[in-house]
């Protein structure tokens, strides 16, 4: 890493998608675990978990602007090469492996913080529903879909209406572009929204690295990891991430035309 | 077009309104139709949801003053009539335009979206009742008043305590006067508080363009689109909008003489 | 009135009162009547429902720096004695009179907008409810204390800690001091965590003028009007104002002189 | 107390910590106590009720930055040690002192609102459950590792990536280094996703100071006030925080060396 900035990068992208997936998986294993204060306590409930999951993510992310979540960073990229802006390429594996490794550790922490309701809890759906996402009705190309729509808001929404500031040292800015609470309220929107059909990764790194982190954690009683099924969370996400990465773009030069 | 604003207002009010009604009906989809996760998720979430419908709306149409609703675009008509202010007509059909197709297009996105809980619900109202409004019980004078009273909140506050800044071109500013987050609280708090009886269209293309969306799409099973109910959720909000626009300037007029 | 400012007074805080009231009965009419989208919705949306209320009455009532509460008037009526400020007497009468009449047209047009519902509704008890308050536990001291505590708190966060900007003609601003979203959440909080005993009047003309309004409707069925109960949410609400007005200089002289 | 911001420091957290607990305990006792309007409202409502008693807490405590939590003032006991920077030795037993004694008397105004629901309530785990939390399955490894993470959490945040202002007179700023909305809300979501194993203290002096009111005050109906687990959520809290004074200079210096 002779590049310094990427060290911060990393760093940045870890620390917060690490409280994202803690904050995020949390209020999954709260609502949806035996023996918990907040068992039963319903979807809105999960939508506001995960919303201020983003909150606290972005505020504890600055540093890097606050990707969080690799189809942010694939929508940037998208808009860049759009739009012929230089692209730093020596970030992108320092925000993609940021990301990646700290979904997973959060994922750890979240079930440290639960550890004793894994034990008791005897449904092995709902333990790997804590850390991942799967669909209510199983179909790869409608699955697809509703990933593709819900990412799609999400990033177009920040790249294409976000503050549009770059870090100091040109990083591009993601999720903190938008703000830490207009991004926790879009999230809150999207996930009562959108969320119903897949349960709304909208996020490869949240999905994936909490599905390692659920096949390699020796979880009582768990059952498989859906591997199955893993790929459309992660496919999904980057489709309509970049997606909005060259729509944003492509409407801002239609105004700019009219 | 030989304007080139008209153009702009056209796209911004597409996209934007595009963006409330896809994210609006979603969070009904995700309550009302079986199979989903946010199945029975209550009125407090639907409300949160259209709110945030709202945030994310006026967030991407902020280029043309964010209307997004002919309530407000015929009650900022009606203010400018009433104060004498210059009035962009040309505008006018762009605006109305551009919500009312995008409104359509929000609708075929939420249904592809929930495309196969569509397809299971078995409730033809269920699935009416995601793309558009009806009351509890039907009564053309009541059913009227609370539309317009409901709206009547909406644009009053919105035009009479709004910034009142119109966007660089001279168009009125809508809901961006009072800012994504303000607006976007008001409607969580006016479907809260006057949602009851009639489900608070509000705004007539939030009704009609999913209404004409559910006539015509393939949805299985679906029932009728129930067009003797559809003139009130249009005529109701200009209404309430129009007068809001003449209470408006009347109470600031008062206020100046005061 | 020669003072030109008293009609301002009088017309902002009628105005922000209506509005106040025409959504805070009108988040209890969706719940607890019949027939409604929101009925059975729980006291938390009651609570975001009265709480947003409060953001929209005082958004429209910014002129006469937003007080729309007899207990917030009388507490920096209390504050400006303790402290020696000149208070502005003729001002007095338009606020409280802004206020309660303000209150009673809410309470009319909020049964407007919930006709229906009221006609099918066979529980006068819920009627009531939708107007004004009343105890779980019926007992006339420790009723008193819950509505004293409940109003204190905000009564003393707005006076001690808000901006304390008076507005322009010196009329000492009242919830506006704290901003419409911060004093809508702590109303949010006061509903959730001291609302369970009586149903948090904290304001006796929210209480007072929809009562008289249920009295003089021609509602349907109606029961009484519980007037045996209804000084409590007036006499406690003022009495906790006023403590407050007097504990928030004497908290800020301690402090000035430690 | 020669230093006359000593008085200041303890008085303003007395007021704020006595803000935080009556408001918090209230939405418990609102939610669990037989007879009250929001009694069964859920573990979201709890979850908004305390963030919210955050906001009013933190308002009213701007004078001394709002600690309101022993865990905040050792976090940054500890991040003065760590990074040297001069620290007020004679301001520490002021905000402890102000702490647990303004928890002590929220604890006895939250009694005193919901006297009669105290005292018609038959199960004495409800009364307790008001005033001081209890962990789901008990455990003390794991319950102090869930106290742990969760007010890391909240320190870590506000430590790390709050404005850093310190007050007028050289006192570290707390919880408003974060601001009162912010951290209200990231209360809130804590409390969604962390709070299912133990009901989330992450503050000891909310938790023994409100049992010790439970201890002392004339209950009716009361039973004991589990002395036994008393000591979990006041060392979890207090090593949590401590961690996160460490951990953030640790990052901030590991980040300004990238």
């Amino acid at each position: 890493m002779d590049d310094p900035n990427i060290g911060l990068i990393f760093l940045s992208e870890l620390v917060g998608t690490a409280m994202l997936v803690l904050l995020g998986c949390g209020v999954v294993a709260n609502v949806v675990l035996k023996g918990n204060k907040g068992f039963g306590g319903g979807f809105l409930m999960i939508n506001f978990g995960w919303g201020l999951a983003v909150f606290a993510g972005v505020t504890v992310s600055i540093y890097s602007g606050a990707h969080i979540n690799p189809a942010v960073t694939f929508g940037l990229l998208a808009n860049s090469l759009a739009t012929g802006a230089e692209y730093n390429w020596a970030a992108l594996p320092a925000y993609l492996g940021g990301q990646f490794l700290g979904a997973f550790l959060g994922a750890v922490l979240c079930w440290l913080a639960y550890k004793q309701h894994f034990d008791i809890e005897e449904d092995p759906g709902a333990k790997l529903g804590t850390f991942s996402t799967g669909p209510g009705i199983r179909n790869t190309g409608w699955n697809l879909i509703t990933e593709i729509i819900g990412t799609f808001v999400l990033v177009f929404v920040v790249i294409g209406f976000g503050a549009q500031n770059g870090t100091e040292d040109g990083v591009p800015a993601g999720l903190a572009a938008l703000g830490a609470l207009p991004v926790a309220l879009l999230v809150v929107g999207i996930g009562a929204s959108l969320g119903g059909p897949t349960g709304y990764a909208i996020n490869p790194a949240r999905d994936l690295g909490p599905r390692i982190a659920h096949a390699v954690l020796p979880i009582r009683g768990k059952g498989d990891s859906d591997w199955g099924y893993s790929w459309i969370p992660v496919a999904g996400p980057i489709i309509g991430g970049v997606l909005a990465g060259l729509a944003a773009p492509a409407l801002i030069a239609t105004i700019a035309a009219a």
